[in-house]
């Protein structure tokens, strides 16, 4: 399978591209569609779209998974990622599956192990996981391959317990 | 001029069309793109974003005008307005000039003359103004055409004002 990750903004949106085969992860791609604030609004989120269809035509993933916005920012800013988020989904909406959306508490819980983790500490984990030499850059990239390790561990924790509950049956 | 005035929302985007000439304006329609909480977020996008499309394609607006985000609600609410903004503002991408942006006291301002008006007296002016017979219906198709009006006020008294600055000269 494979999760293309999406951590959304309006200056910098990063994405992450995971393969995974029940535990087995690896890295196939991230990077940032960077904007810039010279240019108004439909230039910047024709841009995030157009970026996006380029990527889900290049790597073909099997599903999106996009990052949460984190509940304590202000209006502004919640306007400003929401617009963002409307043309990736929108980018996306062509594929068979909505895309899957995780909370920033989710994926550190997912990626670390643990709710309080720093920054730092999900990138760290996050190099390791992908067997990475080192933290991927710019750092809205390396949030956008945790959001998908974030899927590809719930994902396959559910087709684990799916199979094990078959087997019980 | 023909200007396109939007209130956005995920649930309901009102849009109204204000062809104006001078002081004279006249509504050229009016109505709302509605979609389902039932539907999944890519869904209810694509519908905004085509419905959008689809009203450019029928009114070839001059201008686009949209609301700016009452600034009293909270995140979520701001989040799930930034997302149609968003496919909104990429639908009006291929028009000559960015759309214009008017918050609602702006609007208020415009239409009626006063900052604390009721949603009901801006409603009644937007009918008075138009020479329409009753109050436009539902409401987000009367803030839209409201929208439109307040575009059209302030690019009238930019024109005029431009023209006195001529004869000043």
């Amino acid at each position: 399978m494979i999760v293309l990750g999406i951590d959304p903004g309006t200056a910098s949106t990063g994405w992450g591209v995971v393969e995974y085969e029940g535990n087995r992860l690896r890295s196939r791609g991230h990077g940032c569609i960077v904007t810039s604030a010279k240019d108004p609004s439909p230039v910047r989120l024709r841009r995030i779209y157009d970026e996006a269809r380029s990527l889900l035509r290049r790597f073909h993933p099997d599903v999106v998974a996009i990052e949460e916005l984190f509940v304590n920012v202000n209006v502004k800013t919640a306007l400003a990622v929401g617009q963002a988020r409307g043309v990736l989904i929108l980018a996306v909406a062509d594929l068979a599956q909505p895309p899957f959306e995780y909370s920033p508490l989710q994926i550190k819980m997912s990626v670390t192990g643990y709710g309080r983790a720093t920054k730092l500490q999900v990138q760290e984990m996050t190099k390791v996981l992908l067997g990475l030499d080192r933290i991927p850059q710019p750092d809205h990239a390396a949030d956008a391959l945790a959001v998908a390790i974030c899927h590809a561990h719930n994902h396959a924790g559910a087709m684990l317990a799916a199979s094990k509950d078959g087997v019980k049956q």
